[in-house]
Parts: C-alpha cells; structure tokens; sequence
C-alpha cells in the first residue's frame, strides 16, 4: 500500500463508514440503504451571499430491497470498492478507466455491473457527495486542457517549475491539482488572468505581457476543465489573487465567465471548492466596439441559438444587476458578437498593450 | 523592424518576388496571374518509395482579369501583404487573427475583401504551396494540444526546460515548433511513444514510464496537431529518435497513426515537413484482446460508421501489406474494438509496466 495522505485517509474512512452502516444493516434485519444528496435543479440555489451556485440539503435514500433501486446499490458498492483500492494504491485514474476497472459481469448471471460510462459517472457524482470529496480527491482525473506562465514558482509532483521559464509552450495545467500534487512557491504575480482562447493567451505570452504586468496567464482551451478552474480558485484563496476573466463577447463568453465565478448548475455540489466567486469580468463587453472604435465589418451577428442563449442568461439571478442587464441587453439590441481576435484591427499587440491593461488600471470590469 | 531569421527572410524574399512578377506582368500590359500548385485529390499520390501522401506538380493558375477569379486573386495578395508585415514584425499569431486583420471593405465599395474565415484559410494554404513554406514559417499557428516529458532538454523561446523535471503537467506543446523557437539540447532518449489520449499519458507519467524505460512520451488529444506532429518529424530527424504510435484499437486510432505516418490527404503538401514515414504502431492492434486474455465484456462493438471507415482504410495504398490487411479484416470479422482504457481491466498500470516495454522489446509492431 502506498503513502497514504491525510485526504486520502479521510476518503477511505468515510468509504468504509457507508459500507460499514450497510452491514450493520444487513445484520439487523434491515433493508439497507444509503442516503446520498440530491444532484438535481430542484436542490440547488444560488447563494447571493457567498456568490456561488449552492447544492441544497436534500437527499435521495437508495435501498437494496428496491426492484428500481438494487443494481444501482450494488453499482454503487462496486464503485465504491474500487475507488477505495485506487486510493490505496497512491495511483490516479480516469473515469473511462474506473469504468473498464468495474464493467464486468454480475457473479453467476450474463448481466454486467455496468455497461456504459453514462452509468457510471453518475454513481461516481454520486460518491463524491456522500462522502463530500472532490472526484480529485477521489484520485479520478477528468481530461485535462490548457497552459499557464507567469510570475510564480510551483512544485508539481515533486519537482520544481519556474513558470517564468516556460518558453512558448507553458505548462500544461493537469487535472488534479490539489495540495498533494501542486505547492505555491515564491510568487511574484499580482493577479491572473484567464483568457477563453489559446490563440489570445499565445499573443499575450509572445508579448511577455504576464512579465510587463507580474500576473499569471491562463487558458483552458474553452471552457475551462476542472483542472483549469480548481487552481484558479487555489490561487485566488491562498494566494490572495484577484482573477480576471477575459472572453469572447457572445453568450457562450458570458457562460464561461458565469462557470469561474459562480460554478455549474450541473455540478453544483462542487461550487465551493471549484468556484471563484469574486472573478471579475474584463471583457469584451458589448460596449468595447464602440468604445475602441472598431470598424463594423469586424463584428458578427448573432444567430438564433446565441439569442436563445442571450434570454436564458438574463434571467440567471446572478446576472440581475443593472450593469449585467445593461451588457447583455445591448448585446441583443445590437444584434452582434465580438470574438477577441477581431482586436488584432487595432493592431497586433493592441490587446496585450492597451486593452487589458487599460481595463484593469481603470477598473472597467464588471462583477 | 524585428530581428529577421533566414527562413523569416527567405518567406519574405519570396512573396515580393510573386508580387514583383504581378507588377511586370502590369507593366508589359499582360493579365497578371500567380501560379498555384493544385490542392485536391487529383494532385496528390502516395509515395511508396518515401513512404508519405505526396503532392503533385499540377498548377492552377489565377488570373486579374477573369470575372471568377479577380476576387481570390485580390485575396491572394492582400493576405500575402498582411503576412509580410507579420513577418517583419518578429510577431506570430492565429488563421483566425490574420482572416480578420484582412476583413476590411474593398476600397470604394461595400463589399469586404474577406467575409468569413472559410475564404481566408483556403488563401493561407494557397500561400504556403505557392512559396513553398510550412503555415508556421509564415508566423501563422494553429491551436496547439498536448503536452511532452521525457529525457530531453529543450530551448523555448530562450528558457531552458528540462522535461525530466516537468511534473504532472508537463510542458504544454506549442503550435509553432521549428528551430528558430525551440532547440534540442541534452537527449538521453531512446524512442518517442506518441499515446493518443492524455489519460493514459498520464498514466504513463505517473507510473514514471520515461524515466524507467528512457524515452519521451507526448500525447496530441487525439489526432496530434501540427505542434505536436512537426516536433514528433524533427525528434525523428534530428535526433534519430524512432517513434512509435499507441492509440485504440478502432479506425480512428489507425487514421491518427496513418496521419502520423504519412501524412494528410487535405494538407499532402505539408507531409514531407510534417510526416514521420519510420514511424511504428505498436497497439492496440485487433490480436491484443485474445493476445492479453482481456475479458470479452470490455470490447465493443463496432457501429455503422466504424465499419464504413474500416472498408475505407481497406483500401488505402500504405495498408495494402499483408499484415494491415489481416488486421484490418480480423477487427471487422470480430466486429469489435478496444479502448487503450480496457487494458487497466489487467491492473491499473499493465500497459506502463507489461503492455508496451513487451511491444517495444518483442519488436511486436507494425509498419
């Protein structure tokens, strides 16, 4: 058995605890169960206090004496089970492997435990909120996506990284980055900036803009992946900083912006740890054409999907404030979007030279 | 003006010479026109002898005075302008950036020069044959995926990396990756291992592969992109390093390993700079499920689409070998596949620790 960390213990005793209960169960003549908190819009709010998109307290029973209910309870065993070996074994996996690990037949029937992955991930969502863990914690990797360099030294498994001497390429955020795998060294940043697109955060490094404004930047290749989202939310809580959002100007921007600061519908659950609820948003608003003098060919209009979108997201209460309503209300009435590269009609390096850091030393954000 | 390179001379050289000829041909009170070498299926073959997808000599020609072609011809050289300045600035940046740095109105008119990017990318190509020049010698790059370690020391835009000490992450591979951005320094490397998915890259990184077996891994999320395929040619080149290709077992690995290869139907003009005809495939091949005893509930069916491909790929000229064609035809006749995830039903660390050091040392692959 491996190393274990104190998060890893804390995984495999609560894993042990459920399993235990179920037992005792068994042995007393009951129907076990097991109580698993609800994953479902109906248990989630936003919470204007803390800013985040907020799992509420209801649960689900599953119970074993249950035609509907009994495979998943051993589904959820099996899982379970599995998990706790990995954890053991000090090694990490993905949730495509931990599916293969556990598809196999049921003991003395041709059913398998599980034949898909749309199975299975379910029941891995549904673990993490039994036992309150992160799927990180859980030594479950998600696929990983994006770059980040700047002014500050890290050690990532072991080894020591100058992200100040990352070249062109940068390093490649992995999935899990918790404190076990990831430390904060000497830091010399004063903010990060995340930007939607690799194409803009290879300008912006070509450009050395992170050493002309001691910042870190990042990129997810889109929306960012776990990896991406939960070390913006370490930087920003143990380092103390502060997170700017730089994205295209459509609906699709607006969402990823929405996604760092206040987390997912989907993964509510996760929000407090994934979340960072005071990222501010840099842009492009839907007032920059203007505001830069942008020649009309450069922006596109929006089609029907995007409008769709535009209604949803203005009645997302995190986008009630006069100013959010103001932005996206404008974006429809102009019936236009605006991708970051269309800058480049400024010039180049208009973006790394006055655009951003105008926004920022002018605090033009919006919250 | 920037600090030019010889190639960055070498582009610039070349388009004044095109535009020079324009400027005669106007001068002599000739129609002007530009030679390009004909992108399509017609004008491409496979080279046994070399082993890559190879571009022919046909040439269309484009000329001013032609009501079909003014336009692209217009096109051509306002895009070839951009590039120059490009060029000359020292600075690289996206297709995307340079469609609309040209997306403009044609001068006394209300029509732009450009009006979306799927005008815009076929020029740059245009460009590239014309010249004679990889996209990225034009400082032009695509979106980058993937990310390397192993024991190689490179330069990146003048910071020194080790990849030996690259942590979890790993350095994220740029999209533009000739010599005047990145050098190879220090190699103790014995191969390449390019792995299709960054799951099990990062199985493979975890479990130490590199270090144990003295190699580079990199992974490009799927089918690599240029980044990650012209630095796989140059490793090849430069450092003599062989490289071998792990991807599923499904039509869609055999095409992300005959990319590799040979290159490109679409970009047969890139696949003497991007192509690695040497390059080995080690797995997963359709004898592996019997081979390594996995159990039969983790391969899966084949659909209608991966058949069609699998009669497709039949056919291609660099699978015409006996022991392609078996493979081929063994996966149809089985009608099924396997995920490089399935292997981890043998233990979570079987394919670093059995799996491909026995490929590798048995020689058990196929070219």
């Amino acid at each position: 058995m491996a190393k274990l960390t104190e998060a890893d213990k804390r995984v495999i005793e609560r894993l042990v605890s459920e399993a235990r209960t179920v037992i005792k169960h068994v042995n007393d003549g009951k129907n076990p169960d097991v109580k698993i908190p609800l994953r479902a819009l109906s248990n989630v709010s936003f919470d204007e206090k803390e800013g985040v998109i907020r799992m509420g307290t209801k649960k689900q029973e599953r119970t074993f004496f249950n035609v509907g209910q009994a495979k998943k309870f051993l589904q959820t065993f099996v899982m379970a089970s599995s998990i706790k070996e990995l954890v053991e074994s000090g090694k990490t996996t993905s949730i495509r492997d931990i599916f293969y690990m556990c598809k196999r037949p049921i003991a003395g029937t041709s059913q398998n435990i599980f034949d898909e992955q749309d199975e299975s991930d379910p029941i891995v969502e549904d673990l993490e909120v039994m036992i309150d863990s992160l799927r990180e914690e859980l030594h479950l990797f998600a696929s990983s996506k994006g770059a980040m360099v700047g002014a500050l030294t890290i050690v990532d498994g072991g080894d020591t990284i100058d992200l100040r001497k990352m070249g062109t390429g940068g390093w490649a955020v992995p999935s899990i980055v918790e404190k076990s795998t990831i430390e904060f060294k000497k830091c010399d940043a004063k903010y990060v900036l995340l930007v939607e697109k690799d194409a803009v955060w290879r300008r912006l490094n070509e450009d050395k803009f992170w050493e002309k404004n001691s910042c870190l930047i990042i990129h997810g290749g889109g929306v960012p992946p776990r990896g991406v989202r939960r070390l913006l939310r370490r930087m920003n809580a143990e380092l103390r900083l502060p997170v700017y959002v730089l994205v295209d100007n459509d609906p699709w921007g607006l969402y990823i912006y929405s996604v760092v600061k206040q987390g997912s519908i989907n993964l509510a659950f996760e929000s407090m740890r994934m979340a960072v609820p005071s990222a501010k948003f840099i842009g492009l608003s839907s007032f920059d054409a203007e505001k830069y003098k942008l020649p009309k060919e450069v922006e596109l209009r929006l089609n029907a999907e995007d409008l769709r979108r535009c209604k949803e997201i203005l009645s997302y209460p995190w986008f009630q404030k006069k100013k959010w309503q103001d932005e996206i209300k404008h974006m429809m009435a102009k019936n236009r979007k605006l991708e970051l590269e269309a800058i480049s009609r400024k010039g180049i390096s208009f973006i790394s030279e006055k655009y951003i850091p105008d926004k920022i030393n002018n605090k033009d954000w919006m919250e």
